[in-house]
């Protein structure tokens, strides 16, 4: 019913909002109705960020990261270390570990993880590219920063075959046991990877 | 650390996400990447609808209500019953009494409640404009659909005293148990008005 009450501008844009990952019809009418409230400190700020991003963000040619420059501040820092190379599956994982500041290092974006069953193969990754880097020379190290899941490991395993020829080492994040998790809500291969790869105080 | 590798637009696009009802600063972020990835389906569009509503949303003269007209499509339509006037907090409520499309009747929206804690007094709220709608006639029952709570029901006995030297019949919505609800999980406010406005078969 709310179509012949709001007029379409506003249904309009409930249902683009709904479409927003954590966002489903009801949230998407609070929001909306939320942004009409705030217009001037918030509908208007948002609608011109989202015109900037939409005119400005690009992805860099280099590493696959979204900026709005090219190649990306990552790949522009000569700050960073160069020899370290950090495979990620996306642009989220890219800025989680940035978050986690652990590696100053710099990062090659696959833009996904094989998988046969949803048709996405080697081709559709950013692979060509990445083997055009490490082949460039200047790498020592390339951290395969995957998923642990099942295609995320499908792919580690690829793009470890793709590297194999080239004289740089491959490494993989460490299996155990979350920081601040608990033993008995964790999956046994958790258990079983984080007791065999336990270490020394 | 994301400030520092995704450009300050995309920062700045997190960051007013970040202010929607329901999203909070991880889902802003992945609702921000989303919107990247999906630039021509998602970001172009919700941009421009965004633009549009704040452009041309406007608050209805006569009703209170939010719509991209004035008098709102609800108070232009012939069709809807006049002598009904249904009272609501929000325009959010109007929307929730819309959906279940239960009355064609008319609406008022208050605005907010009497809360004196938080210094909303009667001068706050569409008051004069509802007694004036009301003292011009042609309403026969005013509904005071305002929220359960004890700034609603304070605001409902401000309104009916406000309205008591007219001539118009004023209701209230029904206490009782939801559809769907489980005795339960009630309090007992609402278990008594269940009972004591039980209904025969």
């Amino acid at each position: 019913m709310a179509e012949s009450v709001a007029g379409p501008e506003i249904e309009r844009l409930i249902q683009l909002l709904a479409r927003l990952p954590g966002l489903g019809p009801r949230s998407a009418r609070r929001a909306a109705l939320h942004l009409i409230r705030k217009r001037e400190a918030l509908l208007g700020p948002l609608a011109e960020a989202m015109k900037n991003a939409l005119e400005r963000v690009t992805t860099c040619s280099v590493c696959g990261n979204i900026d709005t420059r090219d190649p990306c501040t990552i790949c522009a820092d000569p700050r960073r270390d160069g020899a370290t190379l950090i495979v990620v599956e996306t642009v989220a994982d890219l800025w989680a570990l940035e978050r986690a500041s652990v590696l100053r290092a710099r990062y090659h974006v696959l833009g996904g993880v094989l998988s046969p069953l949803d048709g996405i193969g080697p081709e559709d990754l950013n692979l060509t590219s990445l083997v055009a880097r490490v082949a460039k020379g200047g790498i020592s190290e390339v951290i395969l920063a995957v998923n642990a899941t099942v295609d995320g490991q499908t792919t580690a395993h690829y793009v470890i075959d793709l590297l194999g020829a080239k004289n740089v080492k491959v490494t993989r994040l460490a299996h155990g046991v979350p920081v601040g998790g608990e033993l008995d809500y964790l999956d046994e291969g958790t258990l079983v990877a984080a007791v065999n790869q336990r270490t020394g105080f």
